[in-house]
């Protein structure tokens, strides 16, 4: 089959041809509808040091993606074969004291779909029947390969109540926007978007956000505090990872608010724990991946009752043979969701 | 009256006599019982920037009291003359936003008793009547006192289930001694107090703790982790305020764990919010105070029904004119708890 | 000043001439700007059981009311004279067991607004200074008035994440129609009205409803299924009171769902608990008022910043003189929330 | 090998040879080390109408189980062969809505060990890997089979913060026994256990309750509120499934506070849910079977870590072939657990 391949320890993808994998037990092999690019891709392409201790070639890459149940492995019974489906792309082992606590998403024992297993750029793939998660047919098969990530953005909104809420979204990539959109469809009052990227401020306004505030190497708490209009900020969603941000964001909540943390930085943060934290009474949130099963399930309501138009987010579309342009468009910032189709 | 003052913008107290104080319309007067000695009180004695900046002598200090309603102000109704009660310190606005939300706790206008307005060394002293909280008759006066910290430790533990958990208390003082009682009586199956100081390790034992760790200047990590006897330490109570206990405690905490942070250190911190917090999913909780009066509440239950001795905090007693020893030993750091009555 | 009175322990109102009231210690005088009629109204007028129980007439009635602070009594300092404010309606006492714990929604010394004390039906009362909250400029005074209401709803819907959820509303009055609005605004993606009364169906759809069943004696439990449109009913808001309602809601609910339990019935009620409570592992929540502060922070940041239209819920007008009048449409049920304003 | 088995639809039980099961894909394979008796084995031995219309003999019966892993089936890589596992009895689909939104528990789908599939009263049995819970080896094989049930009790105990509370258990039994010792281990100021049966009243108190109450067919409400000793009752754990307690629950628990409804009863409950739920701000919460996993793994560190002396619960010992016995003593209710061992 057609697969998108890192095939040696250095940068760039191939486009290879590969057998089509065979389902073991417990597991489903899909024919692959539609996948989107993750930045993550974009460190495999670019083989940086995190990607180079990882990633054992040859693999076929791509954890985000949507496709049709085709064959059962031993002991599977369900989802039916025709069933269309998201994947989760976290395997876990259902047996380390994390997954031993229902915190699936903090596994000690992760395989990444497309990382450490082959995944998903490709016209088949086969991952555990339990990481099929059923789509129904009213959800397009681009919007459901992003539900992955949408994830993410529902999960990082999963703790507090944002009813009544003034929140701001550093980060305004393509989770950062989906958060602008499940934030409001939770009823937040005024969320404000904040990115460095023009392209993703205008997306952040699509998805929903009542200002934006273009930001640079200094904090923005003036600029941020202008936008969210008197209103005192409830929460801050930071998507950037920039240590700047992270920093800012405590100084911004009001008292007794909250942090959810999903961007991942390059280095340490410098924060001021005593006055910004503990004074304060603000609880932080490391948002790990997606709550199995549940965020999924809630993921699969906004997305397949319309009450989040999640195809707002998809801005370009490919053909798996084009990867290279969808890599230099991801690199460039001047996109939102990037999708591939096998064909 | 007798009372404990700071007389003038300098280091040290007087012994003064003052005019009992009228209660005013919402307060009551209060005879006191018995009073504690907290770190703020040591601070306002060296006269540090803080206190510098924030207190207008003359002042009487002092903020941890038991005493017994003797005189109502004008529109009060309750608690009884002769009632027996602890105070919050905390005097809370009822008006700002965060009190509006119920976060009297972080209060944006909280004035602090024996800090912005009079306070409890002293035979008397006027509290409005919502924060005089009654301890019923079987808890003695100084335990009642210390009801205050003591509710400090209660709200630390407040921020997830202790049943079946193994904790790391980081600073042993009394409060961190207090909590490793607490979360015994929640339950938790190992409890381990860390601390620098050689008499506080011993108090941590005999309020509770499985196994002690004794640290310095570099993190103890490894010590710390044999303590735990190979149980994943689910969370950690931070009451030390060091930053290398806090970037430590990120590191320990199993994934999906979480730390109460209530330490107020110096300076900035310096933590791997990425690696140590986000791919983790933990959850910090700046604590704040106590809730009010949800801690209180709760603070009572645990010590007049004995499921707390908290009586084995308390390892000195002084005459209030003898607060100079009391400041002395509290800078010595070979304490507990150290009460003063008036009389 | 103009009052409506319950002069004497019998059926009807009278309007009377009575001494504009003088704010005590910790209260305010407030002119009234607009008022709203509840039920409870109703059964004063009524002079119904309940009400013979519990009033002692002769007594100015009403308790859902927006009024400017005029005059502080002893000993208050906010909110500032010539706010505009809504009034939380029960006045509790800040010393029993449930309100030490922070329940003041059920203090057991409750006194109400125009049932206990003299109410809102006049130009002028006096209320406790913390029972005056500030609405700010944008809600209009008969909005600010049906807060109160409003507040009732928004609790019923704090019990668990709408977002993404399938409700059914039993009761379409003005607090069920007000939960219609609260739970799109929270993102629920299908949300089903349920009453007798095809006034009130009108006025669920004008909220917010996707679909509404006619109920009448019998169960409607297929009738509300099929309007459910196929997805499973995670959550009831039981605003009805109706036995033959709260039995069909705990059948409905799909398994691990909730119920929200705020109407009040007349008699007992019968329900297999056993089968469709413990097995299913359903939780049921009694609704009692509004949380203090907490709802009313959240309920007016809903109508203040406009995410929910609460004008829409008010379809008549009267004069306080035309109180009668307005009895009497409250008795046909051909009515959403009724306004009484005092010239 | 050795089973008890349900031969034929008719009261009784037979001791039969079959044969060892093989484990299928997904499978392990136990070596059964000890078994406890539920109160659904009486059921089935009696072949009550639920029995009848459930269960299509022949069966092997018995859900409660410790054993030793000795085979694994297709696909399964964990736990290894040798590990001493309980076994959860509910067999879940992981695929229907419940599921889905990781409601395990109630599973539409379940099917459950010894009433659906063949179970435990063997020298042998097949579970599917995900329901074989690996305990450790300090637990008992007699404590670690009775986790199961133990698990409700801790689930029932898991629906409020128990700490400082005062709480009354309805329902002595084994579940109700355990569930007391929870609450103590979770620092429950005082708990009253409440039963017909003076034999398990006595087991109430070795496992901690502080006062017990004999109950017969009148509500005894005086007597209960007289042992709680002053205290309101904060919160009630109902194990009977009398209706009578039920509605006698919803009386004594004070406003604002819960019950975890967990007894299953014969008929319909008849309760004022108007005054005794609405009014009062009650929760009610259907307690069924464990949350899986995160029940499991509490419940472990409960039991492995001696916080709760399980085996103190355990009364009686008998081999598989005396199961006759065992069930007539199970009817006598002069017991706590009662365990099985196959040789």
């Amino acid at each position: 089959m057609l697969a998108v391949l890192k095939q040696s320890p250095a940068p760039g993808f191939v486009i290879g041809d590969v057998p089509i994998p065979e389902p073991g037990p417990g597991q489903v092999l899909l024919r692959v509808a539609a996948t989107s690019v993750c930045g993550t891709d974009v460190h495999l392409y670019d083989w940086n040091p995190w990607a180079a201790a990882r990633v054992h070639p040859p693999r076929v890459v791509g954890h985000e993606v949507c496709g049709e149940v085709v064959a059962w492995g031993e002991g599977v019974t369900a989802p039916a074969i025709g069933t269309r489906v998201a994947s989760e792309s976290h395997i876990v082992c259902h047996h380390c004291d994390e997954c031993r606590r229902g915190d699936f998403h903090v596994c000690e024992n992760t395989r990444i779909l497309g990382v450490d297993v082959d995944g998903a750029f490709a016209t088949h793939l086969v991952i555990p029947a339990v990481n099929a998660w059923p789509v129904g047919d009213t959800v397009a098969p681009d919007v459901a390969a992003a539900m992955e990530p949408f994830g993410n953005a529902v999960h990082a909104c999963s703790y507090g109540d944002l009813g009544g809420r003034t929140v701001a979204v550093f980060g305004c990539g393509p989770i950062g926007c989906a958060a602008i959109a499940v934030a409001r469809a939770q009823g937040a009052v005024r969320v404000v978007g904040v990115d460095r990227n023009a392209y993703r401020l205008q997306l952040a306004e699509r998805m929903g956000a009542h200002a934006v505030v273009r930001a640079n190497d200094e904090p923005a708490d003036a600029a941020i505090r202008a936008a969210a209009a008197g209103g005192a900020i409830d929460c801050v969603l930071e998507m950037s990872g920039s240590p700047v941000a992270v920093a800012s964001a405590t100084r911004l909540v009001r008292p007794g608010g909250w942090i959810s943390l999903l961007g991942i930085g390059d280095g340490l943060d410098v924060v001021d724990l005593s006055t910004d934290v503990v004074m304060k009474g603000l609880s932080l949130y490391g948002v790990a991946g997606r709550r199995i099963p549940a965020t999924w399930e809630q993921t699969t309501a906004y997305v397949r009752d319309g009450v989040i138009d999640a195809s707002a987010l998809i801005t370009h579309r490919f053909a798996l043979r084009d990867i290279d342009s969808a890599i230099e468009l991801m690199k460039s910032g001047e996109c939102g969701k990037v999708t591939l189709t096998p064909d």
